[in-house]
């Protein structure tokens, strides 16, 4: 599972951040989160392939978040998109797709989709053979929601060396890799640890913005590989982040250490800050694995 | 008068080109004309001073034209703007911002008022002390309407000289920037013409964006100095700009030469094109004083 940066900004483009959004990818799946304003300039931009996304997932109906997602739609229609395509969010969401495509004319030559969440519970709101995706209940102005990718068990992988040893049929494979063992022609028993290996740990990624601390975000990604957490202000504005109901980069990484996630990336920066060093460090001091999660950069969980 | 050109491309941001959004300046009024998305990008990736502007104008609400306006009155919010600001565009306008404004929880600290024009009128639908601005009815997919930017006729420029070889009284002088002569206390009649100059010529600039070729057009921007007319195509794709009711170069410098303006700038460009070379040759050849309309640039009118 990696995630691509888009956007690391807060509202208004200062100092030349972007805004929210982000391209979550599991082998050849993709997942779009946010689309703030210039969302499509910025795939373009870090010729970021992007027509394989089947399914967007937006925080919330604050522009910063959401303003790029119309021109997204419209650019699908343009290329002569036909899958299909669903989107997640807050409630609020199909009206503002519905009114905005009907005074703009946007005809749609795919299947759009528009689930509304609720951002009160921490429920399964997609599910893929390799990936579930659930609600994280967020602290904001107004309903918002962060999302929890946790990658499925995989079957364990079978030893290649021990199907021409013990000459494995093909349609027990399924099961040997499922956990069973194997019972030979004379009646032996090979214990399912000889013919396979552990799969790989299933990887799970955190989106939080925008948010104030929150005690139920700490219970929902505690453990993750990676959590990306708000940290729009440094501590010298924590009012006005109490204020606006966000997160100082100290609170995001307080959050991460309480949640004991392996790794902390900050984003969502005020405009104010001409760079992110004092978030860093800030982070820092409280849980040393955090990073800024840079525009156009990979981060793998 | 001079334009600025934010953006000068169509639908998705293919080639790196931007959507369309132009700066009108004179002196110290600024006018937004149409706010595609990454319009407040651009305006800060140019270093664009923009919060003087009261009037935005768009021409019609397909996406690569209005899709950045949520996005630059969020901002405006955001810097705490109480300038006010209205809005001039087709008739759904007022759904798009109000519904948007409601499902995204906007509150303006500014006054925001929204007037829907009738794209059938040629007609005036703002005036200033210095500049008035008329509909351009267009034909495309749709309500659309370009922007006749009109400067006044400035009074007349009286010589300094002749002040103090007459000691011209104060109250008199409004009158002699009006055109009237002067009587001296003696009885003697001096010329206007004696005592001033001429102003500099009311100059003129139209934006034509999205319209297929239009004699309608024609005779409104008879003899402007500068007109920016789309080019999406060029002459391999006529049959492809006759159905999206849009026009090559070649048809747009023949609008130019019918209406014997003074120069013609070429806009709005298909991402399918690399370069504009080829718009900008076709463009020529049927009138010489044709320009790509290139972003960052400023054009004086």
């Amino acid at each position: 599972m990696q995630v691509t940066i888009l956007g690391n900004g807060s509202g208004g483009p200062f100092q030349g951040r972007n805004f929210t959004s982000q391209l979550v990818s599991i082998e050849n799946e993709a997942y779009l989160v946010d689309c703030g304003e210039g969302t499509q300039h910025q795939l373009f931009r870090f010729k970021i392939r992007h027509d394989h996304v089947r399914q967007i997932f937006i925080s919330h109906l604050h522009g910063d978040h959401v303003f790029g997602l119309m021109g997204l739609l419209t650019s699908f229609c343009l290329k002569k998109r036909t899958a299909p395509l669903t989107l997640y969010g807050m409630p609020g969401l199909r009206t503002l797709v519905e009114t905005t495509s009907a005074v703009c004319g946007i005809h749609y030559p795919y299947q759009l989709d528009i689930h509304e969440v609720d951002a009160e519970q921490h429920a399964l709101v997609f599910e893929s053979p390799k990936l579930e995706v659930w609600s994280i209940p967020l602290v904001h102005r107004g309903p918002c929601s962060g999302w929890l990718f946790r990658e499925k068990q995989r079957p364990r992988n079978i030893r290649p060396e021990k199907i021409t040893e013990y000459t494995i049929p093909f349609p027990l494979i399924p099961g040997i890799k499922a956990g069973e063992d194997l019972i030979l022609p004379d009646g032996r028993c090979i214990s399912n640890a000889e013919l396979t290996l552990d799969p790989p740990q299933p990887r799970t990624y955190a989106f939080c913005s925008d948010t104030k601390p929150s005690e139920r975000v700490v219970e929902i990604v505690k453990g993750v590989d990676l959590l990306y957490h708000e940290a729009t202000f440094t501590n010298e504005q924590a009012v006005e982040a109490e204020l606006s109901a966000h997160s100082t980069a100290a609170q995001a990484a307080t959050i991460a250490r309480k949640a004991g996630v392996k790794r902390l990336l900050l984003g969502h920066f005020s405009g104010r800050y001409k760079d992110e060093a004092q978030h860093l460090a800030e982070a820092q001091a409280v849980f040393p694995n955090a990073s800024i999660a840079e525009e156009g950069e990979v981060y793998r969980s």
